[in-house]
């Protein structure tokens, strides 16, 4: 699915050397299944908050009785400590009611650091806390994690499991679209309309029988897919443009895929092939520029060009927005949109990212096309991690 | 699934009451898709952050370009405000790069508003620069919105659809338990030992077929269900407790259900159907409890001393909990867990809370058994949202 234009800066090379830092301790308050910095540092999946500690090089989890065992069985840290232990400890020491940052406190006095490195996302009311109670909090921005972004061998394998899942529901929803006949404008199968409704949940329960989770999966057809996150309801249109955008993440290894698809089930005009065959073209162009070290800024900027030179051009029509709109591409791995970008304010690639390119084009009237790939990024160029044929028409 | 003993401070009755409150703003930067506040206040879902500003009584979402139609026909809020404009405009004054912070500034400038009240959640680093740009921020612990707690009619119509998608999904499994056949201890179904994956697919594929999203479905066997949020793996046992705890959410209404039942597939020992029993006499005792102005903290208290009585201990044995070392319940809503909670840091309740009621007992040789209901506060009792029989043996 596209990402949103880029609003922070862009991050200079040298932060990309990881830093050693031994007078200050790293801290995570949150819930790894929402925050993916926590889970990559932890490989342990929790509903509600827990505490990561990184310290004089040691990995610290401090765990309610109820997660303890799992906690100790599964997450990929050095020490896990129970909560209530250290809660009761805290207690005797006078704190009536200690809080998590209590906790976190108790464990720091031990170390006697008094400098906290915390995520951007670092919630505002325990870092108040730990002002109180003396501590320095420095944050840095995403990536928290550098290597997060250069995925592993096995993080690529994870990825592309995820993209066969999402192909193969894919083809399952053509062939459904292939199936219909064509009517007053409209698809029909079984004597109803075909809905964006139905077309989602044949692509969401055949996820699910790989243990894939999809989830905002889009099949938007005529004006709603010039919206380009509008999921897409009611009948699907004949001979007009269809978006199908699926991004699962796996049940099992928790690593997302993404890929957008734009289909006719009929007849395209000559003005809707033609901006398909525009954003096809540039999609390719931009896949061809993909290699470790290229500007993610500046593949973005001369896809931008591109449509402009050819007439195609964005902006305000009519208090709506038209053209080509959102980023070009975004990482994809523990989270659907992740670092690095290829945007406006995009950031140098490097080899073993994986990227989405994605250009798209919306015009109320015409119609819209997205076409999403996902790449691995190589020294020399860049490896397609999709296997989907680009077709508009299906037949 | 059960919700880890509160680690908060109870909050004052007096929080109840909503102050107004004119000389400040409200502000969440967050995305919708994760922050079921946002969500609650907007009724719009985005993957990426976005503000929304509540001034002066007026409530404002700041939007990017991808997102502002979508925005201004589905939000529930005053005005919507295109992001790049507003960016243009503050780089036009000076400001070379700007921030989402330096975005809702310039908002606030026109306002002549300098006190910020945000989520307890509230990214840190944006706080850093609010601070910096001269706001007093000032956090609000959960609730932040007090009404999200009582539930409105068309709430509590929404969680019971997505609870009757949960009992006919748990149906399913228990009859393909029940198809089983038992042999060397184990399940087996159709030449194969009967696994917790497959169970768990069973009713994940289900829950998608009514646009419900299942994930963490616990189908834990034997030793594995000893741990409340052991997830379940590999082939299930005949004649030992099985637990089921399934918590979807419906994928349009995005509201969440919660059920969990324990099962044997043959014959349960003479000890585990007196875990059973008690579990289950408790569990409807606490359920009896429940009425506007309960105590959760006490409903919580008394069925640890009812256990306790019982002679069923908690506590460490061999280095891992065993009895019942998790809360009794928690709110179900917009997310899984939310307030209110009926645990060791408990509230008090009020009608038109949606909370379950989830007493357990793990002893690891011996076995686990967790039963969990999902009521609504009433006036003068509950009314019990869940309509699936308590049964321990499934023949």
């Amino acid at each position: 699915m596209p990402k949103d234009t880029e609003k922070r800066s862009r991050y200079a090379n040298s932060l990309w050397e990881i830093t050693v830092i031994d007078d200050r301790a790293t801290l995570m308050i949150a819930a790894s299944e929402s925050d993916s910095n926590l889970y990559y540092a932890t490989r342990f999946v929790a509903p509600d908050p827990f505490i990561l500690l990184e310290v004089k090089g040691e990995r610290i989890m401090v765990m309610s009785d109820l997660e303890l065992d799992r906690a100790r069985s599964q997450a990929t840290v050095d020490r896990v400590l129970p909560y209530s232990e250290i809660e009761r400890r805290v207690r005797a020491q006078g704190v009536p009611e200690p809080g998590m940052a209590d906790i976190v406190h108790a464990v720091l006095q031990e170390q006697a650091v008094k400098r906290i490195l915390v995520p951007g996302n670092f919630p505002f009311a325990f870092a108040q806390r730990f002002q109180q109670l003396g501590y320095q909090l420095e944050t840095k921005k995403e990536p928290f994690y550098e290597r997060r972004a250069v995925k592993t061998d096995q993080e690529v394998g994870f990825i592309e499991a995820t993209q066969r899942s999402t192909e193969a529901a894919v083809a399952a929803a053509h062939a459904a679209l292939r199936q219909a006949s064509m009517r007053e404008g409209l698809l029909w199968l079984e004597g109803e309309p075909l809905t964006s409704e139905r077309i989602k949940k044949l692509i969401n329960v055949k996820l699910m029988e790989w243990d894939c989770v999809g989830q905002h999966t889009i099949v938007a057809g005529g004006e709603q897919a010039c919206d380009p996150h509008h999921e897409g309801s009611g009948p699907l249109p004949a001979d007009h443009s269809i978006i199908f955008d699926v991004f699962p993440r796996s049940a099992y290894t928790r690593y997302y895929a993404d890929m957008a698809r734009t289909v006719v089930r009929g007849q395209a005009s000559p003005e809707l092939r033609r901006l398909y065959q525009i954003v096809k073209d540039v999609q390719e162009e931009a896949i061809s520029k993909i290699r470790d070290g290229a500007d993610g800024a500046k593949i973005h900027q001369e896809i931008c060009d591109r449509f402009e030179s050819a007439g195609y051009r964005t902006g305000l029509v009519n208090g709506r927005m038209q053209g080509f709109f959102h980023g070009t591409g975004h990482g994809v791995g523990l989270d659907i949109h992740e670092h690095p970008r290829i945007s406006r304010n995009g950031t140098y690639l490097q080899e073993g990212e994986v990227v989405t390119v994605e250009p798209g084009l919306y015009y109320p009237g015409l119609g819209a096309v997205r076409i999403e790939d996902m790449v691995l990024v190589t020294r020399d160029g860049c490896r397609n991690l999709t296997n989907f044929p680009k077709v508009l028409e299906l037949g």
